[in-house]
């Protein structure tokens, strides 16, 4: 793509350095963002200035706060002993919406990815440990995405565990409500009959 | 969507203003800056402010650029006698990349388009026809889309253009290279049989 002018030409290289944005859309983006008043344009960069100098996680769980403990962590009515491990706060976000987790959350920031570079390490799992050991947690709820990375994941922190007095579970697999059997694949099918529940307890979620 | 921390929010909210861009993108977009170095988000801030604050458009097309005459209006080997009617400055680009055109162009920064309320005067019309008046311009192309908006556009151009030694011609609409004829829609293959071309001109093009 050849520009007429330097200044478009950088800001539609940064631009599409963001995920998911090719250099046409960036353009686009770029083009559109020209035709509206100055005034949207200095809020959107000084909004993310402003989120990426000052932006703060929550010291306990790792989730973005504006305050030194998230408002989750703060909150008195929530059961300390039930803590929800997650892959970024999205998943956060995704499981307040179902209204049906009344426990703390521990936000990894991702999975053990070798592939990409990702050790335990480069992860909030120490942090993990040290909460188990130091507060009343009982149970620890594996909540990230089933792939290898994800189970990797489960399973070096389950070993981590290992010698303290925790339990732990992982979120259920199944079919989507709602959905049919013959359009579900496999793996999933196979993993729904095999953990299947007592026909009571399906009453009682719905 | 609830979010743990006002300054995301107000991130995510101002990143969706952007067009094509939802809620959900906008906050993969944020916590995707999040995890990048710091300087990367502000190169981004800074490349759209500076684009915003300093944007300069050529005083002859109307094509962006950072000098107040731009790169082709600039260029003497260019045919000044000819010039392009576009809508914007990515119709330029395209045509650009053609290699095929030697003249000028005009941007009008849009179509008349009474639904969104885009009158004549909100486009470099009148700029337009002062630049037939004053320069030697022999033939205008009008390369606009060939949908109503840019059909009315092209027409009022058109009429504003009464009396002006000046001829008028479209880019010729027709069966893209490649293309099967059996998928082509039926305006477009009508057209393309009614502007048909001397044989000898297409053994030339190619």
């Amino acid at each position: 793509m050849e520009f007429s002018s330097k200044l478009l030409e950088n800001a539609v290289y940064e631009m599409s350095q963001l995920p998911g944005i090719g250099k046409r859309t960036a353009l686009r983006l770029v083009l559109h963002l020209l035709k509206q008043p100055e005034e949207r344009t200095n809020l959107l960069s000084e909004a993310i200035t402003k989120l990426r100098s000052e932006v703060n996680f929550c010291k306990s769980c790792h989730n973005i706060s504006d305050t030194e403990v998230c408002e989750i962590c703060a909150n008195p009515k929530r059961d300390e002993t039930i803590v929800c491990v997650v892959e970024d706060i999205r998943d956060v976000m995704a499981i307040e919406n179902t209204s049906q987790f009344n426990g703390l959350y521990h936000v990894l920031g991702g999975k053990i990815s070798p592939m990409e570079g990702v050790g335990p390490q480069d992860l909030n799992i120490v942090s993990l440990i040290q909460r188990v050991k130091e507060k009343e947690v009982k149970e620890l709820i594996f909540a990230l995405s089933s792939t290898m990375e994800g189970d990797t994941t489960n399973f070096y922190i389950y070993r981590q565990l290992e010698g303290l007095n925790v339990t732990t579970s992982t979120i259920a697999r199944g079919i989507s409500v709602g959905d049919e059997l013959e359009y579900a694949d496999e793996v999933t099918l196979g993993r729904s009959i095999l953990n299947r529940v007592p026909f009571e307890n399906s009453i009682k979620a719905s």
